[in-house]
């Protein structure tokens, strides 16, 4: 590759008139040149001077592209002597892992910087221009791991997150923003210096202390403010809870099926997955998986998810019992328990439990708005000071304005208030929901899971390919979920969809389940046994 | 134990000038006396009615404990026969993992509840009651994983987040609150449903576009808006490319000395470390280093953390084309990039990368407030559909509205005019304390990393003991880390203080200086050279 002169090199392609400064321009061809090997180590710049002449700019902005240049390490400057282009080729050696003759002693810390003086160019070795590695066949990248590729694989994430009938979204329009704001405002106006850093361990001690009162007379929890760890949710919880408490290859329990997020948590961490049936009165482990006893146990007692059943108290007393015999770490997901219609909300797994093997999870964002991320967990009391520390260790957590406006925000009594307000409303919808089904199916298709919570199970024929009334619905406009992605073992799972109904409003319920129950009739009751499950992604 | 007839037992329990109501009373104690085993499994409770006379509470209070305890499972209601104690005792043959006579089938998912009549009792084994295991010695409980322990041991993280010479931590008190406040209000006005619900992977659009352009401009990065991620901040950013890119046993790269928020999110997720040594020009890998290429490397470019080196432009070309040559993720940490004292801020690694080997993250908590926790990557391009699924599915986000917010303050120009006063008053700070420590030891002590960034290092002499004086001047009340706790080998590391400048008011930095100055001379230089190293744990 010829050595350019840099004069040359910028007056044919410096872009007078373009939107780019000239001394954008000016730097970043100069270092385009060096870095390509055009302008190769020991060649001498113009002086700024004479630069500036050729190309009829500024002295002042060559002189501050030098100073770029020789801040960045692209040239040396030496009093007197001139600019030299410096050699800043990859060490060839190095690259390939060969022993270097240089090769630095081990422990020079802090030395100081070397200088690459243009008279050393000749002791590097050259490597392959760049031009001449990209023209080679792009070489079969091994970019995600397996970890990574099967995480994505199984993402359960959806790319639409609002509308008919998204499940576990609450109806965020009727959120008091102008009480929130209020509150919001008011804190902003002092804006407390302590609230603008990072959160203590555990977060903003009077929503530990509001949050507490809270639980202890809603969920029948037992435990003090200082056993709340304030976090940003469901998912950090779970990720919390299994980075102290488990090592990497240790099994954990999920319920058959189970929610997709804590899936991903959890096999993201090194955990093994041993999935274990639920009946009628929640889990209901096999002999097989009491023989084996896990390090974790992930449940929801108060309502299954996703088929909504709740776990009977003869189920909860055995599964706390043999944790404590087997220290087995219970995970309590107490997701959507605020909401119940018709039957009293049962009391926690967590407050029967004598052994501390409990940690009970929860989260705000549903009773109030999903973009808060406010969710809390509540440690054995043993264990206090060891999420403290390891909540602010792993994710460094502040968010302390927020989690003061929430303080005001229950201690003013606006979540019992709106909890009581959102009951009312969902259950509406649910009941016109359900009075849709019946309408159309009569009891052709069973309702599951619907005395709680924010959505239901429609069952569908086991011939069926519940995935493929999803990518059907979908493409009609009606977002629904496939119950066989909740499964973790795909060997004959249980068709369905999960049918949301929190976030329709009442009059665009019957609409939306119109669409849908064409899409049924035509993907899922019409065909007679498919052979094959379509492998069609869910959207 | 001797069966208690429930009127006997409620009647010398029940507190009636208690502030527990009653209903909560007689059931929280009929809860109690059937978990005992006090009232067993079969027995009869008495008619509403009579329970009501023999107690002199009203009807109605009992009917309302009966439906929760019928609701809760500890009682059967059978209509015309009475209610009668739920068989509710753990399943002894379950607990103890042995085989069971009546184990479900596998598959019955969504069986109805099986109703354990009273009948069904016998037909149980009794377990040990409670209060007989109670009576054990407790046995020795493996609580805490390997990980987990590693994690709390290891754990950096400081009790305290504010004051002289806290490293790290911005003046919030600067931050100007009233403009973030009236934004915030805008927003919160018209309330966006939109922006309640969860965020699409990557965050808030608009913020992604103000972002690049802020970063090619400032940072010299080359990306499109799509291929920003909104995050919580580094942490968050490192543990998505963790674990997307990495498998358990996977070895990475870290800068040693290096910060240790990221060494605990690495080994949490199963990452063997790998310390590199750095010297004056930035990462310095030994031959050993170079043999075996590892998955990762995460680096400090731009201002090495904590000994604030520039990695040389030769070091970065080597190191981006041994990444390209051997798979190598490279993870650009670049920290507190905005505020150099003096020197022009140098271009980001990224920007040089040109096999898409680099993913570059920062944090905007420094420049504002650290409680903000936004932060954001930049993904290679050919992964940025990956990585947005990837952070929506781990971690669930949503925190739209503060990030419009951000949106609003970043194109109003208020974060380019705030970092601008930051670095002015910083640039203040800094030389003060400089002044300060020239003052009072010459040149006894050196000043490393002091050209940019929020902190400074005072070297110490390898004699002395960084721990001892850092719990020493934590009782005098100044808060500083010791530099031996950024290594990850114990072997020999460089002695020094870590000062943080910023969050100190101009007049205070003195006087705090003063108290540390007593401290070191007492502590660190007065002793003759010390056999051993203090293992006390830093504060």
């Amino acid at each position: 590759m010829d050595t350019v002169i840099l004069s040359d090199w910028l007056a044919t392609r410096l872009d007078r008139g373009g939107a780019e400064p000239i001394y954008r321009q000016t730097l970043r061809l100069t270092q385009q040149a060096i870095l390509t090997g055009q302008l190769p180590p020991g060649t001498k710049l113009p002086s700024s001077r004479t630069l500036a002449e050729d190309l009829g700019i500024a002295r002042n902005t060559v002189l501050h592209v030098y100073d770029q240049l020789t801040a960045e390490g692209y040239v040396i400057s030496t009093t007197g002597s001139g600019t030299y282009v410096a050699d800043t080729r990859p060490d060839a050696a190095a690259v390939n892992g060969r022993n270097r003759p240089e090769a630095a002693a081990a422990g020079d810390a802090a030395a100081q910087p070397a200088t690459h003086a243009p008279t050393h160019a000749a002791t590097h070795t050259a490597v392959r221009p760049a031009s001449d590695s990209a023209s080679q066949p792009q070489r079969e990248r091994n970019d995600l791991s397996t970890r990574g590729r099967r995480l994505i694989r199984q993402a359960g994430v959806s790319a639409k997150q609002w509308g008919a009938f998204m499940p576990g979204v609450p109806d965020v329009s009727e959120f008091p923003a102008r009480t929130w704001s209020r509150l919001q405002a008011r804190l902003w106006k002092e804006a407390n210096p302590d609230l603008l850093t990072y959160a203590p361990g555990g977060g903003y001690r009077p929503l530990r202390r509001a949050l507490s009162d809270y639980l202890r007379v809603a969920r029948s929890v037992k435990c003090t403010p200082d056993q709340i760890i304030i976090t940003t949710g469901i998912h950090q919880s779970i990720d919390l809870a299994v980075r102290l408490l488990t090592d990497v290859g240790d099994r954990a329990w999920v319920e058959e099926p189970c929610y997709w997020g804590a899936r991903s948590v959890l096999q993201s961490s090194g955990i093994t997955l041993a999935p274990v049936p639920v009946d009628g009165e929640g889990l209901n482990p096999r002999d097989e998986d009491l023989q084996e006893p896990p390090r974790l146990a992930l449940v929801t007692p108060s309502h299954q998810y996703p088929l909504g059943m709740v776990m009977s108290l003869a189920r909860r007393r055995t599964l706390l019992e043999y944790a404590r015999q087997h220290d087995v770490w219970i995970i309590e997901d107490d997701y959507d328990s605020e909401f119940r219609y018709g039957s009293r909300p049962l009391a926690s797994l967590q407050g029967l439990d004598e052994a501390g093997r409990v940690i009970y999870v929860g989260s705000l964002g549903k009773m109030l708005f999903p973009g808060l991320r406010i969710g809390y967990m509540i440690a054995p009391e043993h264990l206090v000071d060891i999420f403290r520390t390891g909540v602010a260790e792993l994710y460094r957590e502040g968010q302390l304005m927020q989690q003061a406006v929430m303080t005001d925000f229950i201690m003013d009594g606006h979540l019992t208030s709106h909890v009581r307000r959102m009951r009312a409303l969902y259950g509406e919808r649910r009941q016109i929901l359900i009075d849709a089904i019946t309408a159309r199916f009569g009891s052709e298709l069973p309702v599951m899971g619907d005395e709680a919570g924010l959505h239901l199970v429609l069952g569908l024929p086991d011939y069926s390919d519940d995935r493929a009334v999803v990518a059907a619905a979908y493409d009609a406009g009606v977002i629904v979920r496939p119950l066989t992605s909740y499964y973790n073992d795909p060997a004959q799972p249980r068709r369905g969809l999960l049918l949301g109904y929190a976030c329709v409003p009442n009059d665009g319920i019957g609409p939306a389940f119109d669409t849908l129950a064409r899409v049924i009739e035509q993907t899922a009751l019409t065909s007679s046994r498919s052979p094959h499950a379509s492998s069609r992604p869910c959207p």
